[in-house]
């Protein structure tokens, strides 16, 4: 007979999963494994809400084993260290991201980006090494192995840097790899939300000019007076765009649902980039002459590594980066969670877990 | 009145033009500018016949203003230059490619990206900066700006360097702006035709693995053993296609028939680039997880600069590198259009002018 959460390991633990599709959030008694030589177990103070937590409860993926205690925005405090362990000590200041596995030995991880080994493992939803489910930030206590643990510089406020680990480097390793991190370059996003809002105030730390794109004429205060936005493009207004075009340097496309990439295609300079890093279901449509007159460029991009999330983090401290947030208890979180469906927050749900739980 | 087509200039020249959509090439007599203080006329020896030319002379582009005189891989021996003229003597080989006049002064023309210039004039079918029309190389006489001109080398053949104005600088370009031109990279090739072949050339020269992906499996043969490609993929294979898959850097995709990128981006490795330098009709479908998940770059290149002409030139010449070509003479060329139209050529037919206009 197959053992019992509470059985899999000898560490206790409480969540908050999903048991169904209905996607309802409720506590559940689990366990983790006991602190490996190389493993660092901490409490858990504070996990962001991501909006793939919602697709992940509801197994709108399709990629959902229930129960499922989502969760990769996770911060905390070390309570034990290994024998091994060498980058934390108890105390230390500790965060997750979106993964907490890799091979260590394919050409991605040797090259420091571990999210885009074959063998990743996500930091819930996922199936360990050792056979058993990875459960996320959405509980008391986490074990990890170090090299999947970052340190949160002590001048970030830990509720507010927890969407960084993964909103935060979703938009900043992109911002880096495409050279669009250079001073002086003007650089859009698109979408306005938590990733939205971070790749904003990365690419303004950066140096760049920021142009957001939007939808939503409503937004255009809240992008410019709040965020800082230099300037604010209205997707439907025809003259606006007209003005704009071949003038960005790149995008950051944080849109998941399904739009059109022709006219952002258009925005671009010459040899312009724009980077998705949304996931919308529908096939994008691409006309080769878009990409062939201009020598542009259509990519992805899909979170960063473990060495990468780091230095983000010290760089957001460094330029005061962090997330605007909204601080809920676990009570609230299916309230939350319905509001996030309808894109009502700003700009990200960070749930007080110690506090909580 | 309009003057008549050889009365607009001074100089007295011949061409064999298509009058209409028939596409039906013949003589017609034109003329062309009075040499210039900063342009060098020259004597056509040898001009390319690229596929482009065949959209041309049918109109299937939409574009074309008729009458049409194509070629822009042309070669030739300089017979006067300018009196500013700094680049070129009497006697020198030259070559013109695709493009005869830009700005000079946009941020592309700046960039030595005359190719990317938004007021870029092609080689035929043109407005040039004094409202005349611009007529292409299968004619006997050229005059031509000086820096839009460049040097061939003299260990090239005239007549296998020709298609190296177009075909070899629109592949030389995006390989080495794109990263490809490192030793030990693998990279795939899409289409073996006049682009294609020369692509085949230039990335082994630049010491990279070679893989030709064909639909065709008569094509194995011809690129392992005439153009030394490495390896061979016939993308109906499931087997040889999913061995392949994250295998490749990056493609360079001359395929201007509809096709379907998904495979093509299935065969990069995480960070890979599939760059078109055709120009398919309908719109790609790209699924967004195809490009984030590997950090995947779709990309487009549209020929070269000038400096970067004579750079792909002066690396031809060192690795011995020109195209297969199948010399013709004009009363050949409908022939050779009807054939090229179904990719009966291996792998460039080039008009030997001087000896049949």
């Amino acid at each position: 007979m197959a053992k019992s959460l509470e059985e899999v390991h000898p560490v206790k633990a409480v969540g908050w999963a999903s048991r169904d599709t209905s996607g309802v959030l409720a506590p559940l008694k689990f366990s983790r494994r006991a602190t490996g030589e190389k493993d660092v177990q901490f409490k858990v103070l504070f996990c962001g809400v991501c909006h793939s937590d919602l697709h992940g409860i509801k197994n709108e993926w399709g990629m959902t084993t229930f129960p499922i205690i989502p969760g990769h925005e996770i911060v905390g405090i070390v309570t034990e260290v290994g024998s091994k362990v060498e980058k934390f000590r108890v105390g230390d200041r500790v965060g997750v991201g979106c993964l907490v596995g890799s091979c260590r030995t394919c050409p991605s991880c040797a090259n420091d980006e571990e999210n885009y080994c074959p063998k990743l493992i996500f930091t819930y939803n996922s199936t360990d090494f050792d056979g058993t489910r990875t459960y996320g930030g959405y509980s008391d206590v986490m074990v990890v192995d170090e090299h999947f643990a970052v340190h949160i510089p002590e001048s970030l406020p830990l509720d507010a840097a927890a969407p960084l680990l993964c909103a935060g480097i979703t938009v900043y390793s992109p911002l880096k790899f495409f050279g669009l991190d250079k001073p002086g370059l003007h650089v859009g996003v698109v979408g306005l939300g938590g990733l939205g809002h971070a790749a904003v105030k990365f690419a303004k730390a950066m140096g760049a000019k920021v142009t957001v794109i939007s939808t939503s004429p409503g937004k255009k205060t809240e992008a410019i007076e709040r965020l800082g936005t230099d300037e604010f493009l209205l997707s439907s207004d025809k003259a606006q765009i007209g003005a704009a075009l071949g003038t960005l340097d790149g995008i950051i496309d944080t849109v998941s649902a399904t739009h059109s990439v022709a006219q952002l295609l258009a925005l671009l300079k010459s040899s312009g980039k724009l980077v998705l890093v949304g996931l919308p279901e529908k096939p994008l449509e691409v006309h080769a002459f878009a990409i062939v007159g201009g020598r542009k460029t259509l990519a992805g991009s899909f979170m960063g590594g473990i060495k990468e999330t780091q230095e983000m983090l010290d760089f957001a401290a460094k330029h005061n980066i962090t997330a605007d947030i909204e601080l809920i208890k676990f009570d609230y979180l299916n309230e939350a969670m319905a509001r996030l469906a309808k894109a009502d927050v700003k700009y990200r749900f960070v749930i007080d877990v110690a506090n909580s739980i």
